[in-house]
């Protein structure tokens, strides 16, 4: 009899139209591959060669302010431009360009070199969300998009292990939300409520891939999950940019991103690296009803601190595969402790 | 004036429907982040402890036979089985499973372990080649889709340096092809022609983004590339699958595969590492005339061999983004060697 926890099996991912081939099978190989290099540590309170501490100077020479909560600057190596000209439109269909716009900005968490998220105290965190909704309202009012994401690691690509994010705004609809747009406006139209929030009142009844549950916020590892220990955070309630959230939705959203943060960091006894972003509403002319905010984590880690997934060859050729089940994710990131190592006396 | 090789623009994949972002102004940005090993040293002919070696033993304790050309064996930890039992159809639209069936093979290119493809001689890329051929056919007679591919180097997530490649067959059409699949259906209704064989011709008649040319295969970096230095390798003629290629085409698809590996190996004078893989014709009952056969090249490095691209944060969450233009890094391939550097006297 098929076993979902035994057998090969695909599952369908409905915000993106897309299958993940399942090899439950596969966890028990052996790995003689690449090793990451581990962060576990902790890490001074100010680093003097760092370029996003508070009072020192950056790659292009200027200076940060002595800030005191989160700071946000425009990105020195900006990937977009508020001023590119327009493109002439072709009419080629295998030749098609257009010109894009926007900007790119950086937001340092904190002051404190040491204080990845799941190391701020709550206060601290809700800083962060406030300047997550600041942004997101700001350049909302000029761009379609607006992406506030985190690159969390060396393995994710981030060159400075200071605690920040950043906010890329663009003049049109990036690709992966484009589909979420569509995915959610399809399902909206089938069956009158927002895809995620049937979606969230179903894992919370269920409750087999839930890591946090707080009053507002469910973390889930998703049905559909790509990364091994993916998780989507989602409000328990209707709500469709980060700019809506009430005070108190905030506060417990800071109470949600730490236990799921602190949780990722204990199941490795390691600094957790990721991806994680936020995606609500587009800012455009379209009703934005069939949408429900939320956020995604793109962990890399798989078997160890130091033992990565690859999403290669077969993968990248022909469609994403994991090697346990988002079942036993969840099970495993309930299972650790919910004090930080670094601070559990035990 | 809106200049390409200057201002930030999106480009259209049409093979896929997606876009790409290219910020050219970002290449100059300076990289303080993760450094890869580099692979550049030249290795033994035949490694003890190598489990690919004609003759070692392998992870299970089976005998690899004394092989001379090409060597192909069932995976140890095949991601897919078989026998997979059938899974029981749901029919709620969020939680939707379907079993998964099918085989992974290992490819061993060549007894000799220091010799990866840029490095074996013709007759031997032939080798790999017609072996590639005789398993798609093989397996294609009992299932959907023959996914051929190659993950080289560490950094892809390759275990073993011993020249090999992996084959797949699933029992369903995976998500990436099934995307191809209708494109190339859409542009062949709509133009009477096959999308890739239309594409060939022009980029041939360009020559901007082409890298290597032959009598009967074309190697570009696609107007829509993601990776640095992203390639597709197209036929000049109209061919469905690997199998329907001729003697001819073989033999002078090992002369493009060789020319194609020894600019990548010459780029930074390292093993250039990717992920390869072969798209032809799904073997299913639906008509192939619109499918022209292909393979991707996937590499990670963009400035030196210890720098890659990562694709993360922005990229996972909403767009793939490039650094240089696909003219820029075709021209950069063009303008090293032909002669591989551990093979060049100079
Ligand atoms: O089967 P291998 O070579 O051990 O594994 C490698 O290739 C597979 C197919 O591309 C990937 O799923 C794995 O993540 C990668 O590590
Ligand atoms: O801007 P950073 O942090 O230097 O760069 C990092 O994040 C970007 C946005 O996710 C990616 O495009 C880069 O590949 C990555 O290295």
């Amino acid at each position: 009899m098929f076993n979902p926890s035994d057998h090969p099996h695909r599952r369908y991912n409905p915000l993106m139209d897309e299958w993940v081939l399942v090899s439950p099978h596969r966890a028990k190989r052996p790995w003689q591959g690449q090793q990451e290099a581990v962060d576990r540590a902790a890490k001074p309170a100010h680093d003097p060669d760092c370029y996003l501490c508070a009072g020192n100077t950056r790659v292009n020479g200027e200076h940060n302010p002595p800030y005191e909560g989160t700071y946000v600057f425009t990105n020195d190596f900006a990937a977009l431009t508020s001023d590119t000209p327009e493109a002439a439109p072709g009419d080629d269909p295998l030749f098609q360009t257009m010109s894009a716009r926007g900007t790119s900005r950086v937001i340092c968490f904190s002051p404190d070199h040491s204080k990845s998220l799941p190391l701020l105290e709550l206060p601290a965190i809700e800083g962060v969300i406030n300047a997550w909704c600041e942004q997101s309202e700001e350049l909302g009012a000029k761009h379609r998009w607006v992406q506030v994401f985190e690159n969390k690691g060396a393995v994710m690509g981030c060159s400075n292990p200071h605690p920040h994010g950043q906010i890329w705004a663009t003049s049109f609809l990036p690709v992966l939300p484009a589909t979420e747009d569509t995915r959610q406006r399809a399902y909206f139209a089938e069956h009158g409520k927002p895809l995620l929030l049937d979606y969230v009142e179903r894992e919370a009844a269920d409750g087999e891939r839930v890591v946090v549950a707080t009053e507002y916020w469910l973390a889930v590892v998703p049905y559909w999950a790509s990364w091994p220990f993916e998780t989507v955070l989602l409000p328990r309630f209707p709500v469709k940019r980060l700019e809506d959230l009430d005070t108190a939705q905030r506060a417990d959203l800071a109470l949600a991103l730490q236990q799921l943060t602190i949780r990722y960091d204990n199941l490795f006894q390691s600094s957790f690296p990721y991806s994680m972003g936020w995606h609500g509403a587009p800012y455009d002319s379209n009703d934005a009803t069939p949408w429900q905010l939320h956020a995604h984590f793109y962990p890399p880690l798989l078997r160890s601190a130091s033992v990565r997934k690859f999403m290669v060859g077969f993968e990248m050729l022909a469609e994403t595969q994991r090697d346990l089940t988002p079942e036993q994710a969840a099970a495993q990131l309930r299972a650790v402790s919910g004090v930080h190592y670094l601070n559990d006396p035990a």
